[in-house]
């Protein structure tokens, strides 16, 4: 099968690989979308010891599954299913998980291919007449439906009130944006130096955008900051943009350690939470949403053959892309 | 009268002053017992820019009312009671708020004296045969109280079945023990480097004690960590500690920046909340716990003669003290 593959540091190779052999417990899946994740430019640019070339990338994954030749959504997440958080529906931190293109702790094969293999429980199906190259979105928009079903518990304000700061104007940003929108809340801002970028986000979720240096973005201001990126600089604007009593949402893993001014998160009592992944209740529930086409029109998605990958990966990496994410049919 | 000034770094004086002169809407509080904070030591130390020599330090005071000679406790958190924290009930970050024994934002002299001033509404009055010695531990206790009520709220276990990592064997890390006991937790271990201290906690609560290195202190293992120091080190050693899902409370202000492994905090939704101070009614309830005795015999307090305080903070700076609180009597 042809397929797109991470050879070297900022290196992938469109090439013809082995067709993945499915596992007892498996099935075999005709890939129709797959979407390149934040976590793949990261391993792209040699930043992520989980994710070690040559290894076929892409986990945003919809297709048909070969078994009854039925249109479905991958859940790149796998988990146990045994351990006591698989239990208790909190899936995301098994301690077991693994996912679909890496290589640890168990190397398994990603979307950015013609076929991709994965447990039968990490398949969805969906409708006939769905839209495949969309449904493809279904995880990123678990990771932020995820984000926002947390900070709503610990939100002093119902969602809908609040005032809520969204650091990066990337997928998961405009996800955030998105899913807010779905819950009636008003006062959301988008901050991004990407300005192309922003004009997206702006036209997709008609929110505010700004440049985190604009002089709207007021400090000790808001409910909830997301920190969509995980910079060092960008968890600072978090820290100094949340107000007293409030909630920083961490999902970005930019960069894993830096300063940090924990004195105003301990006289502001300050919430700092780390997200990653979703529950599988998150990802049905995302899947349902975009079926029902409750996150807009997603006119935004930038769709590639296959084939272009690399440009595609060069062109993240230079900044001069304007859609926050591009998906990759084979 | 007499009191106690911190006059210059390291340096405490034992002098006469004037005796405070109550405001509007004050009371003039003969002080019976006030206890040394570990804010009070951070000042001492020169690291407290709100806290600004010559000040009388001091704000965990017991005495007696002088407008009609009745036995009470001072919270010294002076709150608005306006803005819509206080009026949420969430007076603890209220950002008009000052503190008895701070330069900044106000200037108020603390209850290292044989008088001190405070707000009617901040003055809580105790039954007469009330000890007074003891009940100036009501705003540490509250402290603790604060932190374990916030703790409750994001466990994913209920309190009495987490395992709980406290880090810190000093005032606030054995009263957070004692709360945890109070409410019948079982699994609970206090590390501190101070052996002393270690042994008096261990007498007092009840629970396991270690030092931090020792082998039976777990990675990944806490669903719930109290850090109750606030140094680099003690954040490093509650990020490893704490398991996927877990929550570290962070109550010490000792380094207020330092590095941090966000990446941990991402991948493994740990919940990072700071904490510091406490509601009117944690206030309440913590001196309603510790007239009914329910947090033990409190035979750890340490007292001293006010006119000793200078050697008492001398041997809190050199760790010879093995008393996690040494209160001062005028």
């Amino acid at each position: 099968m042809k397929a797109l593959v991470y050879t070297d540091l900022k290196t992938i190779t469109f090439k013809e690989e082995k067709v993945a052999v499915k596992n007892e417990g498996e099935e075999l899946i005709k890939v129709h979308a797959a979407g390149i994740c934040g976590s793949d430019m990261h391993a792209y640019h040699g930043l992520d010891d989980r994710r070690i070339p040559p290894l076929i990338l892409g986990h945003e994954i919809s297709g048909i599954n070969l078994k009854d030749n039925t249109p479905v959504v991958i859940n790149p997440l796998i988990t146990c299913m045994k351990c006591k958080d698989c239990h208790d529906g909190r899936e995301h931190i098994c301690s077991n998980r693994s996912l679909l293109g890496m290589t640890k702790p168990v190397a398994r094969a990603g979307g950015f291919a013609e076929f991709v293999t994965a447990p039968s429980q990490n398949i969805f199906s969906v409708p006939l007449n769905a839209n495949l190259e969309e449904l493809s979105l279904t995880e990123p928009t678990a990771v932020a439906f995820h984000a926002v079903k947390i900070a709503e518990k610990v939100s002093l304000k119902k969602i809908d009130k609040a005032n809520i700061l969204i650091i990066g104007g990337g997928a998961i940003g405009l996800l955030l944006a998105l899913v807010l929108k779905s819950k009636n809340t008003k006062e959301v801002i988008i901050v991004d130096t990407n300005l192309k970028r922003l004009n997206v986000c702006k036209k997709a979720s008609s929110y505010a955008v700004a440049h985190p240096d604009d002089d709207s973005i007021k400090h000790n201001n808001y409910d909830i900051v997301f920190d969509a990126v995980g910079f060092e600089a960008t968890r600072k604007k978090s820290i100094q943009c949340v107000r007293q009593g409030g909630a920083i949402l961490h999902i970005g893993l930019s960069q894993p350690s830096g300063a940090f001014d924990f004195r105003k998160v301990t006289l502001q009592e300050i919430t700092f939470i780390g997200t990653y992944c979703y529950t599988n209740e998150d990802f049905k529930r995302s899947l349902d949403m975009l079926i029902a086409k409750e996150l807009g029109d997603l006119t935004w998605l930038d769709y590639r053959p296959l084939k272009d990958g690399a440009a595609a990966f060069k062109e993240i990496h230079d900044g001069t892309t304007e859609s926050p994410k591009i998906i990759l049919l084979p």
